[in-house]
């Protein structure tokens, strides 16, 4: 039997400020550590200690993460970080104010935006100080690999590699594993380990802070899921 | 061209409580996560942005880099703890004041125990809640591994299959390696950059918080070392 369970993190600054956020490098807020803190208390509480770790080069999913080892005395654990589990890229609307944005373009494009499956947000230029090839921390991504926007398809396609080429070997070796990471990566990894299809996953809501554990049998097949 | 950045961690709770600490897994005080972004501070001061780190299995010095990464927004980069870069393990000693075990045993007796190259404290026995075989994060560890007390040779044996294993590989691939860790897996590590005597390495200090940077030619030769 194998454990995988996804974190998703604390609420952020620009969670708090209802702005769209997605490879933005905001911090948590004090109340997206505090979550942080109690999901670290729900871990022991259910006497689930993880083996191995995986979290995005984001510093809500990585401070989330660093919290939750520390409040179960697990800092020593491994912890791998990839852009791959990064939060769905925003495009050109990272940085706006969701409600500013809605009464700009309506209520209804907005929508489309953020619960369409395959439609993505306006795309970034090159040259806009957004765009993840200006930020050193992308500096090793292949040209196609560098996001002017994503729609949740391709966020999906993205999280799969993780999945596959570093998730699955992971899962094998290791007894449980612990994923902090966004909303739509997390959506990503949720969608193939329960088979959904697109307009079953546009509807998953995950809470930030919150610990979603699946259960899975020794071929990695999902026989169990609850939150914890 | 090729760097090396040595940090040892800020203060930690025990430093400033003068206790023997070795592998006891204590927090960094308040004063101790001050000087983490202090040198954090320089770094950037300095423009020098390492690629790649290292830290040990220990608190202190995982949020002592955990800090810095963040203070120079670089919490994306890999880190990879290796027990082998924790302190000096100092077995029954560990917990002890150390101005009440000199009381006790003599200032001579301490300062050969702290200061000596080849001289272990008092050994911890198998069912000591300190020995390390007690502990989850060391379970992986052969039973030749698990330390009941260390000299700095000892120290120095171990660090030295991290050196060749895991930073000098890292040094062939990155341009600037960081290694948070200890005053005397530090040393070890300094010991063999500078080709020192048993007799030199023992007066060697290295302040908490403080940045020791070694440049090193393309065939990983030290060719300058200094503080930033």
């Amino acid at each position: 039997m194998k454990q995988l369970i996804l974190l998703r993190h604390g609420q952020s600054l620009w969670n708090l400020e209802d702005r769209f956020t997605g490879w933005t490098d905001i911090d948590l807020s004090n109340k997206g550590r505090a979550e942080a803190v109690e999901a670290g208390r729900r871990l022991v509480a259910a006497g689930i200690m993880p083996d191995y770790c995986f979290t995005s080069y984001l510093r809500r999913a990585i401070h989330t993460l660093d919290i939750v080892l520390d409040n179960i005395d697990r800092c020593w654990l491994p912890v791998v970080k990839d852009w791959h589990l990064n939060e769905r890229h925003y495009g050109a609307l990272q940085g706006l104010n969701k409600t500013d944005t809605a009464r700009r373009v309506g209520q209804e494009q907005v929508h489309i935006w953020r619960r369409s499956y395959d439609v993505a947000p306006p795309a970034l230029t090159h040259d806009d100080p957004r765009f993840p090839g200006n930020d050193p921390a992308y500096k090793d991504l292949a040209a196609d690999e560098l996001p002017l926007t994503e729609s949740l398809a391709d966020t999906v396609r993205r999280v799969e590699i993780c999945r596959e080429e570093l998730i699955v070997p992971a899962l094998r070796h290791y007894g449980t594993v612990l994923i902090a990471a966004h909303g739509n990566s997390l959506r990503a990894l949720a969608m193939k380990l329960l088979n959904l299809s697109p307009q079953e996953i546009v509807s998953v809501e995950i809470p930030t802070g919150s610990l979603w554990m699946f259960t899975l049998d020794d071929y990695l097949r999902v026989t169990a899921n609850r939150y914890i």
